[in-house]
């Protein structure tokens, strides 16, 4: 029953069809709920609407918390051995990032009711419901594991950033702190406009006037675009590397899966799920199956009607089965 | 008859006089509506020429007309086995992206004539044709199926930019909405701001003036910087990628073509077809032939008057002709 | 004691307690320094706090200049054989830049002390006491060998954006000067103008009107965009390449370190300096330690707990030491 | 005497004294006349030290009419087969891209002193002669070619983007021309704002105020943010590998020399002009050569006071003369 529950609540178990029902409602329910947030702050349909948006944040409410105390109690069925002990496993679970989150975005809610203090201010919080939905995003994985592994140096480039922009206001501020006493007032005051100009957003609203005001801006203005740029740059290329060995790990599998030349039902099911964990594309799985296949010299052949591929055994014997059960894949 | 049709209305047969013609007064065509639609919507222009333009745009959809009735008739005569049998393989063609645009753009003239609404309005419409030109770019392929290829990737990165942005918007709008109660109304009047500061576009029609509201927008427009050219930095590299691929595609052709030692005017034929059809330079393709008479030991100029490749067989017997067949072909 | 000393001011040696004390006390002061130059600048925090923040400036040029002293005095010590003779080696050494910076830092107080000026412009260059803080940070090598080693090409690319925003700045002074003869007053004001827009800022102070001069500044803007984030992309594959270098580094130790197939206490040592010196984390060195095992058939575990590298020799004969070695290394 | 102003002209022959003089003569001068156009252009400036600046402009255009007639005149001295005839050769290389600015840059002053218009419009052409700088720039050639190998795909993302452009205009045109109706006049009026839009700039001159309006410049700008920065991408990743490319060339360079463990005068030289060739820094060329050495066994040391490659060939013979031709070299 406790192992039933976690699985059901657990994302990414598509095959089963209960399963996939939770996720889809429980995805529909957040994606709801951003969008609730969004119009209720808009005076006139709060006017009008006002009972529906509460209604609708109680129905919310109660399907959250309902699905938390599910949460904790299943916890100590997940794979993970650190929420295997029944009490410590579960405060564990209970202290991990995207629990804390469901707890906060329902508290507000419970401790408004009971001390009655205004709830409209906190009821934005419920944005934070939004983070839930990575857990359903594979990829979303793999940008965390290459923002983790690239972690140093982005923050050695945002280091060099911050200290940039300092430096930058700083001089600034000296050069236009006498032509624009209100603008330019303080050294935070110029911060703004140093974050402003270096992220090259420009407002506007804050523009140096005097010449050497002008000129340390133009520096900053250029060395910001190599700079600003560079975090990014980092990311992407960490990104490329991160996708290459995600590619890898299938290759390794459909090597091994092909060794004896068929693909077994198992094994089938085998590539899916990888698939899937990996977040791979079906174009990007097929392709790595035909070259797959071209290494034991079997031509295959993307079929042009529905895209998948068919194996083509040679003119003589043609291996019928196979290819239906490589249609079925691709 | 059918067969010439499909011929001279497909992209990319250049061998042709006649297929090239065809092409380039499409091409020509298209271009001189997309002018025709920004020139008409300046209401001086409009007021001296109106009766050129609406003459130029009967004109135009006849011929499109035309174009669209001879295409879905000779349909069938695709490579693609989809668009084969004659009546589901047509229906199958009119439905495929291109031809639908083909049709809408073609629809409001028919529409407007018959029941006599304001089809000024829809004129716009005639810009989409513009995307039918992307048929006779190979580059435009090629991008593409990087933008394909790196979907999942960067659906998960425009999917974080989105949460951000709400995310950004909800809490400046918490902090702004009292201190600026029209510009901040709410949170989609914050969302407008979001977006144009994480683009770094920053028209600074809404600018935060709040303390809180400014050093939200400061953390904002720092982690947008690294975040909003990922998209960009991941394309990039998977286009590098996919640009290798393809001369690596060439090469080995290259290889085959050069076994003999020899280039024969079918090899050379196929040899530029390959190149057209990966939308290589001459210059690619031409360091790629020179790479791959290397590997043979045969040393190669790249002549300095014509940019061509020359042959250097040995400095007894130069072997006069296929230097002339190669210079027809670097 | 002139080494003690040296190697309590010398950055990175995290195993002695006392040197990592004075390390940590360094960065605080620094930081706090920097804090201070910002809040100082607001009037109202100045007439209120001005006494303390006087004191606390007194106290750290105070610190400042005994660690000046101390470190010119220790500089023998070093490593480095330029600084190794007494009198030359230590004139050397106060010719560093960032020893430079320091007197620089230091200079204004005892001046405006001794002369009598007023030193409040002065004080902002506190703030370049920060540029002492990238002595703390492995990355920032990498970022600066980088720059190193990427120097011409990126100096070219900048030498072309300023080429690209000269003669920007003329074609749409000679278009726009008789239509805003104030804005586009003179070459110098168009170039701030093309600074602007070219890096992407677009403050909006300045903006061309005439029909030409939109043209101009549209080109301008496109070619910009193309342009301006070069250097970006050269430095972040670069910083890419460099980045698997240092990773490379540590696979070569790794390797040597388990030919024998254990890793004692020594080499254990050697392993953690070197992933300090490289700036790796725990991760990245546990993922290579991980494959450095794979290769000799031993398969490892990440362990769940607490993130570190678990050794599984065999079910028979538990090597139970090894693992726990690792595990305080993992 | 023809060969020799040929080579005393021709870029990048710094071994000689007088070469190099002149080579730094002329940039010199170039970089004073761009400096000249730009204070010329500030009225203040002009009135005061006017007969300054046409006293220096009628020096360089002397100096530069010499050097024209000079360098069509040695012109069939170079290396270049297609300027070897004496009459064909020299209308060629006059009419090469870099000879026709000398030419369209000195033309104006010789015009208006025959015919007597006024110069001072075409005076801003003189700042085209920034252009010539790029003849002295080694990394200048490889930005061009990077650019050339590129192209088509650069083109292709240039074409999406002014699609994009096109159809965001043509859209937010229908959605804000009833309520801007001046911002918004026309479509070429929308296509100011989709330049300023979609390049980030954000001028914010012309601000879409309508819901659709700001739907569609949202969703233009999310896109841009991804599509813009592409070519910029694609060109990094080209010049990276362009970059590794060079490198591998100067590599093969040194085994050759290194085949027989020293390196003599000759070798020596021919390095360094390989060296300044592919413009590699110092700290590159003794990189890979420190790599050399490593594959023939022998150990080196970058010397720590004068940063040059020393060689250790063992402790009881250290072979003393080949690291000071190395020290010559690193």
């Amino acid at each position: 029953m406790r192992e039933r529950v976690f699985l059901l609540l657990d994302a990414g178990h598509s095959e089963e069809p209960m399963a996939r029902f939770v996720d889809i409602f429980l995805i529909s329910l957040i994606s709801l709920n951003v969008i609730a947030v969004i119009f209720e702050s808009m005076p006139e349909v709060y006017a009008q609407y006002g009972p529906w948006f509460d209604a609708f944040e109680i129905f919310s409410v109660g399907v959250f918390t309902v699905e938390y105390v599910l949460r904790v109690w299943s916890a100590v069925e997940s794979r993970n051995p650190r929420f295997k002990s029944s009490v410590k496993g579960r405060i564990r679970f209970m202290l991990s990032p995207l629990a804390l989150i469901d707890l906060i975005v329902l508290l507000p809610f419970y401790l408004s009711s009971l001390i009655g203090v205004d709830l409209r201010m906190l009821r934005a919080l419920r944005l934070l419901r939004a983070f839930r939905l990575t857990r359903y995003a594979n990829s979303m994985n793999l940008l965390l594991q290459v923002l983790r592994d690239e972690g140093p140096v982005i923050s050695a480039a945002l280091f060099v950033l911050l200290m940039m922009i300092t430096v930058a206001a700083s001089i600034t501020y000296l050069a236009e702190h006498k032509t624009q006493p209100e603008a330019f007032a303080s050294i935070p005051h110029a911060l703004w406009w140093a974050v402003v100009t270096m992220t090259t957003i420009g407002y506007g609203d804050v523009v140096p006037m005097t010449l050497i005001g002008r000129i340390c801006a133009s520096v900053i203005g250029i060395i910001s675009v190599g700079m600003v740029a560079l975090p990014a740059g980092i990311l992407a290329s960490g990104f490329n590397e991160a996708l290459h060995q995600r590619r890898r790990k299938y290759e390794r599998l459909v090597d091994d899966v092909l060794e004896d030349g068929v693909i077994d039902p198992d094994e089938h099911r085998e590539l899916r799920q990888l698939q899937e964990e990996l977040g791979l594309t079906q174009h990007e799985a097929a392709s790595i199956l035909k070259a797959g296949y071209r290494k034991l010299n079997q031509s295959t052949e993307i079929c042009a009607e529905c895209g998948k591929i068919v194996l083509i055994t040679g003119p003589d014997s043609p291996e019928e089965g196979t290819p239906k059960r490589l249609s079925k894949f691709g």
